[in-house]
């Protein structure tokens, strides 16, 4: 008796490697970043920054009012004194110097005339029945003004490379008078599904035919984190056709996904195409779901195979893709920021993959799981609110404190 | 002596409305959500659900296996016998009944034939030397059987009216053969700043002139969060062009949002030409920053009317805008998950208003704030990670729990 099934193949009990080792192996994979563009502010949103940037000027250029009130000399105050309007200055404004022994009407944002040292908020003056401006309290030095540069000095570094283009950073550069920011071009990230029980959306089922789920999942996922798709749509399950499919994909995308085939089966063909024609770097991860993952390239192009469930896809993606692409495309930082929260549950035993569990926060703060954490299914992670981390090798008890990642976070770009 | 200077305005020391007041107010605005499209799955990404889904079959549709192995009857196990292969069932195929006293090779998402009762992993059966199958231990009922319907069943609500189409929705919506879906075609909202010292970025500045930031921080915010832009510039400082274009924007945008002018100087002409126009309902808002906020409509259109500060365009927009219109374009839910963490710092004194700091989390996993939260600075809010709520009239000191909202999920869609 001996045994001739494909689990013979040393590989599929390579031993697992952790979530963290993979995280750790990705970011080191050569990074291919988008071609450096100049846009338009408007364009560049949710982009990563390409250069460093240093203001020409100061933010504000020169002292302005916080408010509408009345700017005058310090020395020129004493109680009971009204003192004449000399002049009246509106935001946008280039005042003269301010006239000794007067005060001069200002509004908000508008520019601090020469020789005054404080504005006094209307509010706390009275006008007399000869229009002279009498003010009530001492005022202090440099009340209700802005300085010059107070938001940002002339030659500061005000945004690094790699930094996200936030709609904030945004109107940063642009309150400098930048109009035009260099920034990388969205990569091209190939997509391909293996199955030959798949099937799209809209057209009439035949048995043992499914529908395919993965391509609008990633499709979903690329596009909210601002690539560009390749669509390469579903390829059958022959070793031909995978290959000559993931030959033109390395072609034209930066980098390519596959979802499906990337286990050892008899009729799994990813993986040796890509042995084929590149280099398989690691597969198998202690993550659940989502074992089943590859790594890879082809000349040089590097090739993510997921696993087919798409359960497995939207975790594979979220926590090994997506740190690595983000890296891939010239983010500076990827990292989740978690919460801290309670388990409204327990589990029965240690696992030992890092498991990620569909969860809500219920109403007393503490974490609720979808009843079925099966890898196939989509409907429990569109009932759910975000994932919680249940660590490999670790017995998580009721109340417990685990990491929660809220979808809000995964879903997008990080803010920083 | 008389007051005569516009402080007078009886409205100007009209009571602070607070933060929680303001966004219950405008949540009970009339609804204007976008016409309803059917959109192909692709274009629906994070737009808000139309209709109530309901699957009209299983998911899966029949029963198949979680693995690559053997499917047998179990009726036919005993320990030490092997049993022959009669069928080979991949993904896609319509097997026929299984042969009893067989088994059926059989792949990861193969349909279950019809009398099996268990699929065998490939890792715990040996190979005899006349191609039978000996399975060495005792096989469970529905082992590696994933049940027909278990992700879905045919009838179940599946998605509900007002839900984000995220990724993972669109890929449930796939699962069950739907191609398009209904969905809220995104509402137009048209922005203007006022002021005459704003200039745009790329263009030489005079004394007095600032650069306008506010119409990039805001389109940046509303590109975000999908809406359609009608960016109608800045307009001057001057009661007649202000009623003008307000009157325009009422004509084509769904939603008007302005920036400065909001006050009750002489020169904020915001407030005055949308009371002409319209009416207003509300403004002064106990946040900081951001007070000067106003609230009101032109023949139904709703007019939201932010400070000129971007610091505080930034906040308020995120606070009470966002909130607003999320649940105009017919989004069910807005709520915010925020973080308790704990300060690094303490405050003064309490006040008046409820304050959003601009902070970092620390190494130490306490917030750190920028030490400047001017509301004219953008360059704090790009520094930072995300805002801590500070309670009005709560004195906080350092060590004390409070809210903190990342970036990350501020800035965009919530995945609810």
């Amino acid at each position: 008796m001996v045994n001739t099934s494909p689990s013979s193949d040393c590989s599929a009990k390579q031993v697992l490697q952790s979530v963290d080792k993979v995280v750790s192996l990705l970011s080191d994979v050569p990074v291919r970043k988008g071609k450096i563009r100049s846009y338009a502010l408007k364009d560049a949103l949710n982009k990563a920054l390409a250069e460093d940037i240093y203001s020409g000027i100061n933010v504000p250029p020169s002292a302005n009012s916080a408010v509408d009130g009345y700017a005058l000399r310090l020395e020129d105050w004493q109680a009971g004194l009204s003192l004449p309007v000399s002049d009246r200055i509106t935001a946008g404004a280039a005042p003269g110097p301010l006239k000794p022994g007067t005060v001069a009407r200002i509004f908000t944002g508008a520019t601090i005339p020469e020789g005054a040292d404080a504005v006094v908020m209307q509010e706390y003056t009275l006008t007399t029945e000869d229009s002279q401006i009498n003010i009530e309290q001492a005022p202090q030095r440099q009340d209700n003004i802005r300085p010059e540069g107070q938001d940002v000095a002339e030659g500061d570094l005000i945004l690094n490379k790699g930094q996200i283009l936030s709609p904030h950073r945004l109107g940063l550069l642009a309150s400098i008078g930048q109009a035009n920011v260099k920034a990388y071009a969205p990569l091209t990230v190939a997509m391909m599904s293996t199955g030959d029980e798949l099937l799209e959306p809209g057209q009439a089922a035949a048995p043992g035919q499914i529908y395919n789920s993965n391509r609008y999942l990633l499709d979903g996922l690329l596009q909210s984190l601002g690539f560009t798709v390749l669509d390469l749509g579903v390829v059958p399950d022959n070793a031909d056709a995978t290959r000559s499919a993931l030959q033109s994909a390395a072609q034209q995308a930066d980098v390519i996904l596959t979802t499906g085939g990337a286990s050892v089966g008899e009729e799994d063909h990813i993986r040796a195409a890509i042995s084929d024609l590149g280099q398989v770097d690691l597969w198998r991860v202690a993550i659940k779901p989502g074992k089943p993952f590859m790594f890879g390239n082809i000349q040089g192009v590097p090739v993510c195979g997921l696993p087919g469930n798409p359960g497995a896809v939207l975790i594979t993606f979220l926590m090994l893709v997506k740190p690595f692409l983000l890296k891939q495309q010239g983010f500076q930082s990827c990292r989740e920021q978690g919460m801290q929260l309670q388990l409204g549950f327990g589990l029965h035993k240690p696992g030992p993959r890092r498991e990620y569990l569909r969860v809500m926060v219920g109403d007393d703060g503490r974490l609720i799981r979808h009843p079925n954490q099966s890898s196939g299914m989509l409907s429990s992670a569109s009932w759910a609110q975000g994932l919680a981390i249940i660590p490999e090798h670790q017995l998580c008890k009721e109340n417990d404190v685990v990491t929660y990642l809220p979808f809000s976070s995964l879903l997008h770009l990080p803010a920083v």
